[in-house]
């Protein structure tokens, strides 16, 4: 007989199929030949229909490395045979916001990889504002030391730039996943204070702690994270906040962690409104700077990148190639391994 | 290349199919070949992957009524042939709660076809607890006029139960959509007071109005709710309020209008979480009763329906076929022609 | 200096003065003789400022026994030398809300005694609709067993009303303060079922399990509630659910430990709004009936006083003189003693 | 006869009494003669009971201006006979927070004068650590315009300095009552862009208008406020935001006018917890800078007003004497005669 049938799974949602190579569309773009993509937590919010956004028949991804295949006549940045690292955000570099530095609101650009046009998760990709939008990666990094830049690592170096964290300050990050532990390693950048990791996740405090990133850590699952931060900080709380969790708890940890005049940068994404404590909070004077990443600084991070002093090759949990990426979701997806990232490979 | 390419349309969540005919499992179970079904705002849920224990690929469909084509040997109250309406909730009539008449809290069973097994948007399908699930339709009844029996009916009357109305008292009613009419309908039988009808939406108001449901409409967009129905209760409010919209404001409004001492019947979903102003209505005395239908009054309803005293055919904006059932989802979810409900035939 | 100063001290916004002997205005009053009255927590807010319609120079105090010294003409039901219990809220008996039982919505009265005019908490006090408001205590009950009948009594009495306990059922109560002890002593008149305390003071729940008013006792500061309750319940919640405690945890535990279709009578008072969870409570069919005591049975518990089946002459921790009521007050509000209740003897 | 009466007049809570004099008791304090000094909301705070952490019997008041009459050994900015400002908040200047600037979270200090040690509404005095907390008045100007110098104009400024406003910037105000007018003010010192008031009291926002202040007024009950602040800035909101009203709609009102990323300077106190919409406002990457003011720069201001660059002397709307104190509390909490602030000249 004939039925209506509802079928939960993924596999009909995204596909991996057949597509023309891309093409130059304007004369900043660049085509690039995708060596080394990765799949982030935003692909699967537009997989879960959570991204209304978003373009139906899109490529995704937006997390790559790869080497520029051709480029348009006004780049002059970056040129054919260039390794390179993509920067998540597309922005012209000219309007209002961009000259301020606040690309991540480019009146012509945003999140557009992967979300409105089509992404990295692919064997080649389109870059506009390819100038802007590209780094190129120094001869002594590998694409997989350089496969974070422009996401996640970028998004930890924001955080930790919107905290204005000086010399000898305690940094607490909140959520020890891929984000809070490329904060932790850009916060070590600015002070040789205390860098005090919170999580919820056994595996990923004692991973933090492991790599050298985390100085403590606290669980605020087995103790109060408040009592624990004040008593290592002379009884203030915190100077800076990175919140990189985005859950009602982790928000409410956030301040009640922080000192008097501390700030607080929210990097996480909410899926709900939170409960701000105005009258509790009145007179500790706290900064709550919100945001998504102004992925500006990929030169610099590759530099730091190119000199040791930052790394983020140890968070590939997992290789794959492009045809199993299906298998590359669901291994990202689940967590499995105690994933924190997965690279795709071409 | 290749490319990993998501796909935003419906089509690959929910196909039509060939599907194997159902069989009895239990003694207990009949089968039945569709007539007439439609589609209901827990099916967009579910596509939307809202309701997590949907189950994959099950056969989608509460709302419909058929012919019986089979049953288990323990079936006494119906047989092959009968012209039955369906039940939305499946129950055993024998458990705890089943005994007291909160079969929305049956041990055994709860929202079942089309969603945690296979429904009703099929050529035929089985019921189980065939004996609680499936009601004979009187003579004199049309498969059209029995469509909405077990499921939006139902919730009209459940509401207007709950409220305990009694002679002459005012009932309000928030959302003019099919269950808010139904509500109305349901509401009058108790009552010869004014029923009050408030949305937002003048197209539903006027409608409600215009088919004799709605001594009154309200668009709270346009007044005060609270001071219009005051104005046409002595000052007093709404007797009993049942409240079938589901936001934070139409809650807001239910408690508003509410006379002291008034019921507030919570019939509809809500997607997020509700302030309750305890300290505001102290002393007024509301009683809230919150619900997911307890559907157990079909037979009662389509008495109602066979005498005259209730219809809700004209809830029927349009008519589809099952082959084009995919397109009868569109015409629904996006209310073309300001549609109320779809019936599908097969 | 001159200087301007802030007296925080309550002394100057409570005093005991000399005032002139109240007299009949309406030929519904009476005039009693006090002989011992009590102080509520109601008192504590009003001269904390929280009750805005309070009148300035009012004398204070609602919960009081005494001597009938006088009566209106138009009283039959009472004459002087009686003795009478008094009830905590002013009705006429006769308006559209007296007449439904909805008497803490009379129209021409409310808590007036001690709010809006002079209340017990001296030698004399005016009763105005002394018909509705007085009630003869039976010869063998003394005033002390008699004092908490027309307020915290009638009040657990509403509770246990509210629920529409049925024998054998299982009744939670949240809150082992006066209110919650009086509202076990009624819910156990209606059932044999297990009466469950529920408080975050091991004083009070010790207590309540001592005199013999709870079955079980729950503190939800060292074990979870809900679990607990379910656990003593074959798994399904409290059959029915009274909650006199009036904070956001308390609320939140209410439905918690409540099963499937309970009653949750809510009879605290709250100093904030709370928060509702329609969406994860969607078909547990709670019903919530919020309020001030409908305290119309004080006969009825009077009798149960009399006949030994209630009593609430523990819950009187110190007696007072009326001279020395400003000390009742202060032991009162600071719980010295783990005090429950006080009398003040005239 | 004897009867327990509740006052619910202010009399007794504040009282013009005879105090003796303050004396030194530290050698960084000073005594000063107060020559003209004025009511704050925070003293109205206290006399309802809102902060606990006052004292009993303290002298009101912290905000005043005087003639220095006694100093401490340790004390060489200022000495007798100087005329003085007051800064409402008591600091060391040595502390941790102090060293940073943070006085408001001086671990010695804080909002003491007039809560926890004895304020100004007197004829004298003694202000500690009084080389921070009183800054000499320029000759040329009179007490009159510096009274406001230490509180409601550096909280203005605290505002203005949050924002970290640049020459050209659009500033929306929040509130035109004495700190948003003072907000406006001190907005004009940095920009010569717009300045936005933003009240729903017309009083206020013409008089804000008609004093020069504001070049453009809102009244959101009128209009929606973000569409009119996007209609003059070429569709991007205010640059910069200052909240000085603290309600829940007036904090909505903030970010929903602000352009991406905007500081918004909330230096309203408010009542209750609000909302923070993080997943609405997610991109648009927004500051909010919570706090009490830092009053650091009274001689800043001092020089402004002598400068003539601020005046504030306007914000008197009648002058009382001590011996009418009272009066005058109750002519500023009624807003009589549209009352910004009163003066009390000794």
């Amino acid at each position: 007989m004939k039925a209506l049938v509802y079928n939960k799974e993924r596999i009909p949602v995204i596909r991996l199929i057949e597509r023309p190579m891309p093409q130059l569309i304007s004369d900043r773009d660049a085509i690039v030949k995708v060596t080394l993509s990765s799949i982030c937590t935003s692909d699967l919010h537009i997989i879960k229909g959570a991204v209304p956004r978003a373009g139906n028949n899109i490529i995704l991804g937006h997390e790559f490395v790869g080497e520029v295949v051709k480029t348009g006549d006004a780049i002059k940045t970056i040129k054919p045979g260039d390794r390179v690292a993509a920067n998540c955000i597309t922005f012209c570099g000219e309007c209002f916001y961009c000259k301020k530095g606040f690309i991540n609101n480019c009146e012509k650009g945003g999140w557009e990889l992967g979300c409105r046009i089509d992404g990295c998760q692919a064997e080649y990709v389109r870059v506009p504002f390819a100038d802007k939008g590209l780094t190129k990666i120094p001869d002594n990094v590998t694409y997989e030391e350089a496969l974070f830049t422009g996401d996640i690592l970028s998004s930890g170096y924001f955080g930790a730039e919107l905290c204005q964290i000086e010399q000898g300050e305690n940094v607490a990050v909140i959520g020890a996943g891929p984000v809070g532990l490329c904060a932790m390693s850009c916060a070590k950048l600015f002070t040789n204070g205390k860098i005090i990791a919170i999580d919820i996740d056994p595996y990923r405090l004692d991973y933090a702690k492991r790599i050298g990133l985390a100085d403590y850590t606290v669980n605020p699952f087995r103790e109060s994270a408040a009592l624990f931060v004040r008593n290592i900080t002379e009884g203030r709380g915190a100077d800076k906040v990175i919140e990189a969790a985005g859950t009602a708890e982790s928000f409410k940890t956030s301040w009640e962690i922080a000192r008097a005049n501390a700030i607080i940068a929210v990097v996480a994404m909410y899926e709900k409104d939170i409960n701000l404590p105005l009258p509790s909070i009145y007179g500790k004077n706290l900064i709550f700077k919100t945001g998504g990443v102004d992925a500006v600084h990929c030169r610099t991070l590759l530099e730091y990148i190119s000199k040791g002093k930052i790394s983020t090759e140890f968070l590939i949990t997992k290789t794959f190639t492009l045809d199993n990426i299906l298998e590359a979701y669901n291994y990202f997806e689940n967590r499995t391994d105690n994933c924190f990232k997965v690279a795709i490979r071409n």
